[in-house]
């Protein structure tokens, strides 16, 4: 791949850029993430989405433990260069580490924050060991 | 509005969380933009999307120069509390300063980007000054 692909991404301080995945079929927006100049590299390589987790400081290949990986359909830069938009096919319909479809269910009701979307899987199925993705 | 819903939001160590515009009639993706805890009460109260602009270090009601305005249709907040997604009716269907429909206009082709998405609007009709909306 290029280096004038990569060059045209305005990373932040911390080197990353705010990734926003949305579902190919539904259009729902499942997530965002960060990636890194390698993660994106391998995200374009392996047309799958691989971001960058902060919490843990290393590369997130999305699925890795899950098996719900994003495939890649199609990738997108906006206009200022810091901000990139995923079409992704998920897999298993699952893209969020508390077993919901997506990670945006908190809705606003009565003045609160209320738990919008069903539980599709139960997380503790979804992870082969503790530490769920994030 | 109460301070419990801006206490769920988990703001970075700038104050401020990204907030994704979604058009409510076509699912489309329109920009990220960021938003401080005032410019989330703005939001709210005004139901019309209001952001902070970083590049101006001040609240961005955004069209409030081109008149095209985000209001608000619903607004979510995602599974570890660090992003917002908006559902909005995007007023004059022109999101981006650029004069398209959206943000997300780059994408790849032959190894680099290419501008996908046709301008809609002359920018240079879009706004009263000098200075286009970031």
């Amino acid at each position: 791949m290029p280096d004038s692909l990569i060059a045209s991404v305005r990373f932040d301080a911390d080197g990353l850029v705010p990734a926003i995945a949305q579902d190919t079929h539904s259009g729902q927006v499942l997530m965002l993430a960060y990636m890194n100049a390698e993660a994106l590299e391998c995200t374009l390589r392996e047309q799958r989405a691989v971001y960058f987790s902060r919490s843990r400081g290393k590369l997130w290949r999305k699925g890795e433990e899950s098996g719900n990986i994003q495939k890649l359909i199609d990738i997108r830069l906006d206009c200022d260069g810091d901000t990139l938009l995923l079409r992704v096919e998920q897999v298993g319909g699952v893209a969020c580490h508390t077993g919901r479809a997506h990670c945006f269910y908190r809705a606003i009701r009565n003045d609160g924050w209320y738990d919008a979307e069903p539980v599709i899987i139960d997380p503790k199925q979804l992870y082969t060991t503790s530490t769920p993705e994030e």
